[in-house]
């Protein structure tokens, strides 16, 4: 095959050849899961150090349903499903990040992240934090709330803050990862859209995902990828008209500006580098961290500020 | 005069037409300030209930050098400036959001801005909370950074989170606003290119300093109104090329799209409407502030959580 690399910027030691996998899924989990590795193995062939893969790919979107029968989907950690992706990063000498239904226990079930390092060791897991139960949507159902907090994974090519999906739209989250010492972050998705809404709100709900995205890498002065699925996936249970998931995984350096973006329908592998010294040079011009007022900020873990007369002591402003 | 907002949606009791005040500044105060009541006052007569001006509107953006002299350009709150703009406001029946050097005491300096209401009242203030100091920008030499925290300024026509220019890059001081009951964000500036950048990374900051403020629009659920100056402005002390302000005031709404947008050059009243109800149907689909972890975001009051072997007992993270 022909280098994907070959028409960038020439490799130096500071740039890292990653690669998004951004793929349709099926009923069959062992169709998602070959097509899965099949893709790894041609990213990492073409020369991809890193390779993400986008939320839940080795199944449907089934959260879009409340039904039991999803529970047989989970599976521990490790387990054979981490145990088979571990085993294509050892053999192609990659870092992988994987998104999986973990049960804990038959009583607890999360929707985690597992980082695959390069000699096939689990760097690392991360529980998304924050979960959404909207129409579509429905995984407070499925998962209890991350307990890891937000921790970064410290990898061989290094330190990746890796989140999930609805953590996306969380600022507190981007940022907790990087005070943590994350060098990139890391946003494997399942988003897409209601096909009753009209296009102008698709726009604006596709935009917004990607400012605030975006915006994160800006605020905190690294890069950022994001992995979302496409294709349109029927909602079982006919309570809405399902979902057109909408692609436009992409990838932004530490000023937030664009380096690479799929589009919303096509299965690919989208190869591009990050410059890992950049951060360095734009948190020189825009030292955001210096001057941030952390004597002020302890209303942030505070659930609402507005004072009101339905106030009571745990929503009261203590300013 | 025609009515500036003759085509644009109804008016309905739901909608607040409002005006951004972008435009150049000279070394002559009162030609500033004669210019900044003129605009204010078409603007009102154009049907505008809220007006906001850029930040130090009163001056040319003198924090280029370290200047002793400029301390003579500060004054006390309230003052004769505020009570130029008091004036006016009340005259015009408009809430003003007016920013300025403010004068504590002749040891204490402020970056404050003044909210007037439409009976001539000063509606509140705010001080600049975090304080830029880089070349060109030397603001920790003139100002004292804000101890009035992030409290939304009561109004008239509803509760204004007035935050100034450097604050834009934190989404900690828009959150903080927001869960206090801000209904609109907004955020008078001075920020321009350096000349001596090239094109693309002028490009790269434009870009960057539009998404990270649409994206508090969008994290929050409000409404965001942004106003800056334009003109070239020299660097008295010759250590920099001088400050090309780029303009670009813009409004967005709660889903941080588009609503309008000024170009980067010219002196422009910029009308257009804010949707108050807006933001309650966004915030029912996007409803990020339901699942906050504000049991895991304490680590947002420290200054930096990554375990190293220089971490001392206040870079600690204490999860």
């Amino acid at each position: 095959m022909t280098n994907p690399y070959s028409d960038r910027e020439n490799t130096s030691g500071s740039t890292l050849p990653i690669a998004l996998i951004q793929q349709q899924y099926s009923q069959e989990q062992g169709k998602n899961i070959a097509a899965n590795i099949s893709a790894i193995r041609k990213a990492a062939q073409g020369g991809a150090k890193l390779v993400v893969l986008s939320e839940l790919h080795t199944s449907l979107y089934f959260c879009q349903t409340h039904n039991y029968d999803n529970f047989e989907l989970a599976e521990p950690i490790p387990g054979k499903t981490t145990d088979a992706f571990a085993a294509v990063a050892k053999q192609e000498n990659i870092v992988l990040v994987t998104s999986l239904f973990e049960r804990r226990s038959t009583a607890i079930y999360h929707n985690s992240a597992v980082v695959l390092d390069c000699d096939g060791s689990i760097a690392g897991i991360y529980r998304k934090m924050h979960i959404p139960d909207d129409p579509g949507y429905h995984e407070k159902f499925y998962f209890t709330p991350g307990d890891l907090g937000f921790e970064p994974i410290a990898t061989s090519i290094g330190k990746l803050g890796v989140l999930i999906c609805w953590d996306q739209w969380y600022p507190e989250a981007a940022r907790l990862m990087t005070l943590a010492g994350a060098e990139i972050l890391v946003y494997p998705t399942a988003i897409g859209w209601d096909p009753d809404d009209d296009k102008a709100e698709q726009q604006r709900q596709l935009e917004a995902w990607i400012t605030i995205q975006r915006s994160h890498a800006i605020a905190n002065g690294v890069p950022l990828i994001s992995v979302n699925r496409v294709g349109f996936e029927k909602d079982l249970s006919k309570k809405t008209a399902g979902a057109q998931f909408w692609g436009n995984s992409f990838v932004v350096g530490a000023q937030g500006e664009f380096i690479a973006r799929a589009n919303n329908s096509d299965n690919t592998i989208l190869y591009t580098k990050i410059d890992l010294q950049q951060n360095k040079q734009v948190r020189q011009i825009w030292p955001f961290m210096r001057d941030r007022r952390v004597d002020a900020y302890s209303g942030l873990t505070q659930r609402w500020l507005e004072k009101t007369i339905t106030s009571n002591s745990t929503s009261t402003d203590k300013r």
